[in-house]
């Protein structure tokens, strides 16, 4: 199959690329390298050392793999969009092309619109490119777990039926998310839905939990081909950060109370969902929602696990618990569904401590590269930059 | 009190900013002029004659009324809106300035994409303004009816409460719009609850229907001071076209079976409606949602209730049901609640026969301003353009 993997020289895209390549798709990526140059805005790097995309593409090539062909360019350029359209004739797009942080969207006016336009406009035109150039194609995008926010009700996928006064419908999942950017996917969602209901195009949204690991089938051929690997206050997620925490013995930083809970799935999962919701499409004019994790934690256990993974490699890990930079609850109710994926066929590999000692390793191994700088907030949503020189060097 | 008018050239923007001056605030009213620039794109122009916005505000203010201070410019270019905030201060902004045309943001990939970036960037401008510069003040903004859809339950006010699987919350309205216009609203509707939410600053969503009507106690005060009308294909509503095919003798061309059901409302309720907003403001930290609008009607019922004021003037109308070219339900459940501003002591003025008869002795008035060009569809949701000259004159 004609696969379209947009944002493939991100930390899921270039594995998903390399993941489907070798399951005998013909592949092309899309990047505009925003997510490069947004770490120089704030002056961090990802803890292993990446290539660029044409050393990535021509290196796996050389090693006798089924050739990945790149596309440079921007999706919220409508020309770029419909060249690649018209020269690679997709059947399927993976789109992971979107700013994908919190913290970064929260940084200024000028982040959430950013933020907001880059992901909004990126996928209309992708949309219109599928309506009028790809009209069959299935559209496999990524959302995000955060667009559902913390309701005291459990979380369905996608849609809930609702029982009102006497009469029932099936409706969008309500949404109350906790960023600009969790709201920039919610705009993605209601704009996918109303095409696939009035053009009859089709997509499949995946509401995707964090994902943690960096090691797959592919990315363990060659040190080249390793994907990146972000722990800052930034782009980092808590997992990582807690393990670079853990493996330079600084304390681990947990935001407030940690009951924050939320759903988790390691990186070899994302590449199976994907997989499974490529090769099980929706139907044409179907728009449908699957909830793309395979446990949920709090935060405080997750800083338990990484700790009780430190401590069995003889390491001494502490638990420091810092004001939180964000506006979420750090008690709340959390029961989240996610069993579509299951039917369709997903193993999961859970979060077992085999897997926080290799994540461990791999981290101490890149121990010198550690900017300790970038483990503290230095923003908050509600007092705004924490230091004169935040992560955007003060500008806002 | 100092009251920000955005929008305020525009059909509700003018006529409320006289209102409220009239009423003894002082008055800001800011404009880019876009809705005027989008009419020559279109080839469509108000049935009634309207000045320029500096001829406007002279006017009113030489007849000896409470002077209206005009700011040009477009606020999705913060410079512009940190200015408006720092000169006026004001204590409450009334939102009008956005796109408003279902059928303008379906034209093309380049009308959606103009339609949600222009809302949604200038209303994110508005929130951070209140928030670094007006902290105190109360957002008055603009919503639309649109927003809900047609769901198969009764339509709350903004907010519903679930009860599932045991347990309840209450949570935004699941959303299921019919444009990338009505889309654009809900996006700024989910940005605006997380602001609130998060920053503790205050908002009212005015979730409006359809206004129609052009007389207020100021716009009688001199021809000159007279509010937009229009009728056309992309930015008339469809009482005001069946008043001008009634006025000309024209077949009233109703889309599609003309089951479509609506909440609507007069223009002089429009005006309490905001004023009573404004006088009862939403406390910090809240995000309320009224329904504005006073009857609900199917199209089909709109154009018998004009077919019947016609007879009444001699006139002898015909209704014709054409190919509809929006995509949406010609006949479903309807039932949507609008008790919060009652509450707050709005009373209604209805569609009574009088004031059809008033409306269709207006347009037929200036009939030699009709341009029957302009009465049929000539762009269709699923179909693209109807005619080689559609209404962007082909360029899409």
């Amino acid at each position: 199959m004609k696969i379209l993997v947009l944002g493939g020289d991100g930390y899921l895209g270039w594995p998903t690329a390399m993941h489907l390549a070798n399951r005998g798709h013909d592949i092309a990526v899309v990047d505009s390298f925003h997510r490069r140059l947004w770490d120089h805005e704030i002056g961090a790097d990802t803890l292993i050392p990446i290539l660029t995309l044409q050393d990535r593409v021509n290196l796996w090539a050389g090693l006798g793999n089924r050739p990945i062909r790149p596309f440079v360019g921007d999706i919220t350029d409508w020309e770029f969009v419909e060249h690649v359209f018209k020269s690679f004739e997709p059947e399927s797009i993976v789109h992971y092309a979107e700013h994908r942080a919190a913290p970064f969207s929260m940084l200024s006016r000028r982040h959430a619109v950013i933020t907001q336009v880059n992901n909004v406009v990126g996928t209309l035109n992708i949309l219109f490119a599928m309506k009028d150039l790809a009209p069959d194609s299935h559209l496999v995008k990524l959302g995000t777990m955060g667009e559902y926010g913390t309701p005291n009700i459990d979380i369905e996928e996608g849609f809930i039926e609702i029982h009102h006064n006497g009469r029932s419908d099936v409706l969008p999942y309500p949404k109350r998310p906790g960023s600009f950017y969790h709201l920039s996917k919610v705009h993605d969602s209601h704009n996918i839905e109303f095409v696939c209901r009035v053009w009859g195009i089709r997509s499949t949204d995946l509401n995707q939990g964090v994902v943690y690991g960096v090691r797959t089938e592919e990315t363990d051929l060659d040190p080249g081909l390793a994907t990146r690997f972000d722990y800052d206050d930034v782009w980092g997620t808590a997992l990582n950060r807690f393990c670079v925490e853990a493996a330079i013995d600084h304390p681990i930083t947990v935001y407030g109370k940690g009951g924050q809970t939320r759903g988790f799935l390691d990186i070899r999962d994302t590449m199976a969902c994907v997989e499974l919701a490529i090769m099980n499409p929706a139907a044409m004019g179907e728009y449908r929602v699957f909830n793309q994790f395979t446990e949920q934690f709090s935060v405080q256990e997750l800083a338990e696990k990484v700790s009780e993974g430190a401590r069995g490699l003889g390491w001494e890990p502490m638990i420091e618990n810092i004001t939180n930079p964000r506006a979420e609850m750090e008690e709340h109710y959390y029961n989240a569904k996610h069993t579509k994926l299951l039917d369709l066929g997903l193993k999961p590999h859970f979060l077992s401590e085999t897997l926080i000692d290799g994540l461990l390793q791999t981290v101490r191994d890149h121990a010198d590269r550690v900017n300790k700088r970038l483990l503290y907030p230095r923003h908050s949503w509600k007092e705004g930059l924490l230091e004169d020189v935040g992560p955007t060097g003060g500008r806002t």
